[in-house]
């Protein structure tokens, strides 16, 4: 299966990838059904960021990069690189200079089930990363991978083009059919939690707004 | 066992966990014998936070935050929630709504051997999160737990009303009914510790200040 | 093989040290041929510290940190300290009071394969700490190991008096001898690697630059 | 996307899955073009267990194993059970008990990627199993999951019908459509093999074998 | 805390403590309330081993077996030793000279959250043993410990005189007060799952014997 | 420093080889003074073996076997195949074909800081494995390494020549030059336990035997 570029991809709508964006990825894990969450071992390099976009994936052989050459040329405004490797590898497959290629093109972010180095300057350039490891480790440009071709990643499935989401609290990935229903979902959920926040805010309980004590006492609850 | 929450517990004196927030958890950790200490698997989610409280405890099933709506009613000004999951998990069972809720009542601060999300949320708040991951993974409301029974959270034992103090160096559980003569402890610690600090920042050596050449020259320790 | 210090140790050229801290570990790592790299379990206690000094070297006992203060006595200015316990162990052996004694003598920082505490108390002094662990556990002092002696740190071999380079990549062992001439490759490599920054910023691919497209085609690569 | 229960799936035709099962994970993994291994983390619970079988998929919430027993009774002749929790997990979902209502419907073996419990049993009763970890840890049944809905387990897309190939070395997924092409590639493969062998067992070298000395010294190498 | 050593402890009754073995770990744990599991790092060291015994508890300092030479003066025909290292440890605390002593006392195996070594010969000599690790990493003799004070050992509390039960699903603690009524429960289990057994082994479905049909309806669940 | 071969390297005498594989690991390492051990994460893929022989040593990429394929033409009668990955990699670098190969050549073992695979074959040639992992995953050959260089090898330094001995309680390295008076120090240290197995197994204790009972007191335990 390696050794396959896969050039056009189709993309969500860029105004429903923005809404994503801005309900961060617990929102919208919660609002597609509590699917499609990345492992959490994926953990960003430095605090703050929220983005979203289209993914474009890569899968690689362990300790080898070179297939982030070849995928960066295929990146488009708002992309998000995505890449898996073929084997478990904690190595620092990208740096500053990759980085650097990848913002000229238009790219907001990366997410990478192994290793990233340079991370001062990824820091300093502010190109978010979400990452399994920092590792000065090098890697080689010696064997085949592919790129747009589905990957798991972090333990979940990511087609080229599905939405990734990624902030604080990790990654999720959203399927390119289903952003637009999934942001609809979103914002209702957010509405709704802002009344709850004030209610609670406020020091009214749970146990109150949700109705739960009922449920609690025929589950054989005992206050002692 | 499960299906408990304990009303009423007894808490440490207000004035004694306010002296032992201000000693830190190393200290605090000595002073008391070296015992104590939570799994260094649990970090502060935001770095700087240092406090004390009463425990409020929380055993829960894996992926199920159903009794932090319970525990959240019991809490009282200046305590702390310390969840322990039945078996492991890292999933996120406290996020921004259930924080403001427990800020609403006074809680200081959350200690889960588990995950936790919103984390963007909670440090904007200033409420600090001890926890053994950093997840979005939602949980369910389906199955009961206990409010207010002895734990093992990470790898511990807390007991409601224990005192619990946490900062950048992990947990540390002090028994409710040592907590006074560990503060004496502490306090006697932390002034030998200051002249100490002032000897040895004038270049003079531990080697010298505490008096070990003879003894390691006794055990056999050879210079070359 | 415990029991032994060795007082007199050769240490690089300070120039060459100096340079080397400038470079950073990625860079460094690659200038050597992507050897001695510390195992990326070892990581800074806060963000921003770039140093280099010559190693210290403390083979420890688990759970045991009396030998740290047998290795501050001979420590020079610009050494940086290097601990490599004798079998794993994530004990809190280094804390605010030895650093203070280590900065008294020109120590430039601690590189450690177990844990560290006071954190708080060393990122306000400022002194740069790269470790496996964060844990307030103390150790005791009753077992002989040995300073300056060969030790495995991080996965990797450090010789007392070899170059230790440490950043937010990691950290890095030059071996004495080389130092100068990784200096030399790596004032080589950052030359190159600064045009091509500029390349890639102006929009041309790595695919050009580094003249991929013909092995990849010959490689098997397939675009579709 | 929780509580559906697809109740019809396509299988692979038995005579190629019989066939998948004699050549073993190792071979059918390369014949595949070393994809669909799941995660080495996944371990049998006795040695020298080889089978092969149609997947039934089972998505199931942490700590719960109730659609198991909703995927026993969709089972048929030379199934096999793989179960992935929607977020990690190592409660024992499966023992002695449901073991005896699967083989009671023909299955040949679980793979799962959380734990399992009455191992003793289950070793007695030849029913395989291969799982991330061994714990008593009793699950609840209280949220829905899904069955014959595709998966990620052991960080491998596993879709319901799909071969699964298991043994000592672990366990390898192979697409339905795929299974008669990838066996014929692994008969091809298993006879060079053998040839080889043969060669290597009578001393010949595989760098003569495989022609390696040209292009080792292309490349570099140094015999010293 | 350290240095104590507690004499005389209080033992569950033999018959009981006899017949839990015989119900082995899983059916012990769910008879009380799914509580008491020791961590599943735990593993037997060889497989096949079912015993119960009372707990002769050691609180060791890490990389130190002093205590457990205090502990085996105090064991009795049909105690288990259970070890718990103050901070976590893997090395070797326990071998065959030591195994030799303890059998000569009775001791029926040793519980151990941390590792063990010469288990060539402790499995000859039927010696079981559930250990974190293996390792022959030996320890030191120099720092104090406590013998049969409650000890946390694998995030179980394990008081002295408590039962634990241990076979091939790892490790259970039962409070010594609830031995009694835990036999009572798990005899009653038992019973109940014969009956089952066979049921299932007829080809019956659990969602028919547990009557689960209504409910998963009723939550929602839809069969496609 | 890649695409070095050493072809002839210094092997200690066979009868001192020979002798130290009977001792084992934990006596062997026991007598050079608690060194040389590598991390107990190498495992046996099989219990029983007991060997001892000269380390040929190769450093390899990660997912990356070439280099095997120029070890084995250097192996002598008595050898044991020495393998450390460049940065971790849990790839199957070694199977059957290999095995058939380095058994060809008198090689009595393979100790793997990585995975291997065909577990099962490898298991009914006898041919044993100490490795971190086992896995089906395959690896390529297209990056060099070196042959017979020194290598840290699950943590410890392992030079090409050394003595490795290896049993079920793990591995260990011992240095060529010193292998002669390891042996010594084993052999006295042997006659030294059997005495004491004898007496312990006699019920004598290990407080009376190494007379502990006064340090003991003297270092304030205290019975109660």
């Amino acid at each position: 299966m390696s050794g396959v570029v896969v050039q056009n991809i189709e993309r969500a709508d860029r105004r429903v990838v923005g809404e994503l964006a801005g309900f961060g990825v617990a929102t919208v894990h919660e609002a597609q059904g509590r699917k499609g969450l990345l492992a959490p071992r994926l953990r960003p390099i430095f605090p703050g960021a929220r983005i979203a976009g289209a993914a474009v994936t890569v899968s690689a052989p362990p300790g080898d990069n070179w297939m982030l050459h070849v995928a960066i040329e295929l990146l488009q405004e708002g992309d998000i690189l995505v890449l898996a490797p073929t084997s478990a590898c904690e190595d620092g497959y990208f740096g500053d200079l990759l980085a650097t290629s990848a913002m000229a093109r238009g790219c907001r972010g990366l997410v990478i089930d192994a290793g990233v180095r340079d991370v001062r300057d990824l820091t300093q350039m502010g190109f978010p990363v979400w990452s399994k490891a920092i590792s000065a480790q090098g890697t080689v440009k010696a064997t085949l991978g592919s790129v747009n071709v589905p990957v798991v990643c972090g333990e979940a499935l990511v087609r080229p083009g599905d939405v990734i989401v990624a902030d604080d609290d990790g990654v999720c990935v959203v399927a390119r059919e289903e952003a637009e229903s999934v942001a609809v979902s979103a914002r209702a959920r957010e509405a709704a939690e802002e009344d709850k926040r004030k209610r609670l805010a406020a020091g009214e309980l749970g146990l109150d707004i949700y109705k739960m004590r009922d449920r609690l006492k025929e589950m054989g609850l005992k206050y002692v």
